[in-house]
């Protein structure tokens, strides 16, 4: 049976206070190394927080459009380490019989002058995944529902209050309720596996659900909300231009810098009605 | 003339205060691919902050172990974007003559069976850059001056106070005085760019500084430390599991959750020294 990596352990450390040291047992998150194979093929190492891992290859995979749905997988499995015995930090993935993939997809993150003349904006270009399409619009929620999401949220990071060290992503529902939760050391693997839940569970696409994320609004999860469907993105932190840009170009609302009732809507504004407007 | 791109851009949002929205103009970091090419070869494509450019091609090259000091480099251009005219999102690198590279290495982030069976930590051999040392052991500091490093990089993030979006990278000599700073949306960019700014300058290695940084502590960012010969890695905040075992296994001192005067020390606590005991 293979033994499958904790998320979190014990380690002496040394605690300083006011000058005095102290020895105690502190816990600290897992970063393990997973290599994500597509039928044998080496397509992804990347750091992770151990757990859930099949949701995090199907994440990734239909994040980056290997594959474009649920049934585009036939079967997740552990495979085997540089021991040549079954490895936690190995996933293979076998892709349903006839399925074509197109592995230098994987690649496009070096520009390619083809792809790039069309649309002329070099920046977006030579990182966007292709097919991603405008998330439904009929979505509306409300401010005082927003200011209550961070407090939701950091009450059910629980590797997070063991370790003060993880990101987190979260799907709400328009009512504010929270769905799903997942935590990370990566904030792109927490959101892939978020998403690679919902796509083995066939609830995609999230077309009304709000995407909650503990670090920046990176263009990355923008991008992977966009695929997945979600209207609406949401952070306590700040984001970056170029995802305010893709968030525009595609009609999705980006918010940040949520404290207490104040803040800020990057793109989107539409989707956001006053309690007595409603 | 090639026109280089800022680092934060203002842009119109609504923000919302206890249910009023109001439009104002906020400032963003800005985020954009940067594709490093070496010898004509495109070698990473990462979303970075601009500005720095060279430093963070030079830092990342250095890290990565593909050129091993200043004398590698012949020199440092921006290059050809797609539309084939000079691109301030492109870093043509150029090696000195002879120089021979393996830029197959840039490829370790997939399992090598025969390296990997050597040491038998496949976690970590699956990741790790080759011909990393020991950093020197003399370097010893007191926990006052460590206190003093928030508010001393705080009171330094030029781009952060505009944003509030940007991780920043900082080196400190043993008394606490701020000798270096970079801004970047991405951790380990500014991390590449301070010492990709320091091997430029024939400063390698860095035995006698400290690297503070914002973010976690990270495995890559206690690795790209000992590249560089850096014996104390410092942050605000949590490291993960392999970034303590690499921390330890090289000797490297590593410090998190830095709050007032409380700190965790996770490797190297010798290198510690209460003020009476000097």
């Amino acid at each position: 049976m293979l033994k499958l990596s904790e998320q979190a352990r014990a380690t002496p450390v040394v605690e300083w206070n006011a000058g005095t040291p102290r020895s105690v047992q502190d816990e600290v998150a897992i970063e393990e190394p997973i290599e994500i194979r597509v039928g044998g093929t080496s397509v992804s190492v990347t750091m992770r927080t151990p757990g859930d891992d099949f949701e995090l290859a199907a994440g990734f995979l239909f994040t980056e459009r290997i594959v474009s749905g649920r049934d585009d997988i036939a079967s997740l499995d552990y495979g085997n380490g540089p021991d040549k015995r079954p490895s936690a930090n190995v996933v293979d993935v076998t892709l349903r019989a006839g399925k074509k993939v197109d592995l230098a997809r994987l690649q496009r993150h070096f520009y390619a002058a083809s792809s790039c003349g069309v649309c002329g904006k070099a920046s977006i270009c030579a990182v966007r995944v292709h097919g991603i399409r405008r998330p439904a619009e009929d979505l509306r929620i409300s401010p005082e529902m927003l200011a209550e999401l961070p407090d939701i949220l950091r009450s059910r990071q629980a590797v997070f209050d063991r370790t003060g060290g993880l990101h987190a992503a979260a799907l709400f529902d328009g009512s504010g309720a929270m769905l799903d939760v997942r935590e990370d050391v990566g904030r792109h693997n927490a959101v892939d596996k978020i998403i690679g839940r919902a796509l083995l569970d066939r609830r995609l696409p999230l077309s009304h659900q709000i995407l909650f994320v503990s670090g920046r609004g990176a263009f990355e999860i923008v991008q992977k909300a966009l695929v997945a469907g979600v209207p609406i993105v949401a952070s306590v932190s700040a984001p970056s231009s170029l995802a305010v840009e893709l968030a525009r170009e595609y009609g999705l609302t980006l918010i940040g810098f949520i404290r207490g009732h104040r803040f800020v809507v990057y793109s989107g504004n539409e989707r956001l009605v006053a309690d007595g407007e409603r």
